[in-house]
């Protein structure tokens, strides 16, 4: 299967990895996963800074290749909320609870430009230990760590 | 992964059979497959004549027979849109897109239980050659075969 995911991965955090290594058991032994990786100019958007894309594409690729997935893979850059989702021909989109809403769209902006729908798969965001969300605006904030472990003001003044 | 999959499924036609295949991909070779049938009560909501579920429960049993999937899997009555969706321990919910806001409704009860909410895999829903979905009422009508080809007069004074 040809899957599509996307995002701005920075820092790489426990939901990210989750997105990650659903898309490539997803796209299976033979398939294909493209990762679209937002640019520098629309990760501005964000309100935390982030790091630059050759940076954030060196820790996924890293990730990546860690995980020694089998299906095929690249990554490319993501200049809007859509990318290449809306053009090409694949079969599923995986997306966050965060995210689903974009995933609707770009099926909605499929339809109207005569292509096929896509699949849609939808992962639920991994909870930090207060059972919230983690989100990489929480860990640039230093309420939690990458894994989403709770980081005490007493850990907060140790760092 | 554990996935759960429910439906009336008769007669089995072509956006069914994708529904089911999906969900045993989706499980994997060491997953286990829960596909929920609806019992004869429950389906006697629907708008057209259903057959007895022992009758569904063996057509759709042959087409898991037939295709050979490695996951192992159980058929249990859904006696109504939930099922033990809500209380289960399971990893993903595969739905077509006509069945989606069910998905929602069962993560949303989950959570007022305390209980994890699950992944939700939606499926476009399979398309007959006027490019509208194929669906059990519209095959109970005449307008369609199970696998979506167009019905004309000729044929069905032919049948």
């Amino acid at each position: 299967m040809k899957v599509m995911v996307g995002g701005t991965f920075d820092p790489l955090h426990d939901g990210h990895k989750r997105l990650i290594s659903r898309s490539f058991e997803l796209a299976g032994r033979d398939g294909t996963v493209v990762v679209g990786l937002t640019t520098d100019a629309f990760a501005s958007r964000k309100v935390h800074p982030v790091r630059g894309y050759e940076q954030r594409r060196a820790a996924l690729a890293g990730y990546i290749r860690e995980q020694g997935f089998a299906a095929s893979y690249s990554i490319e850059p993501l200049r809007d909320r859509y990318g290449s989702a809306l053009d090409e021909e694949f079969d599923a989109l995986v997306v966050s609870e965060e995210t689903l809403p974009i995933a609707h769209e770009i099926n909605q902006l499929r339809k109207e430009k005569g292509r096929r729908k896509v699949d849609i798969h939808q992962i639920t965001c991994v909870l930090a230990d207060d059972g919230r969300w983690i989100s990489s605006t929480r860990i640039y904030r230093g309420e939690i760590d990458v894994h989403g472990r709770l980081l005490t003001a007493g850990e907060e003044e140790g760092r």
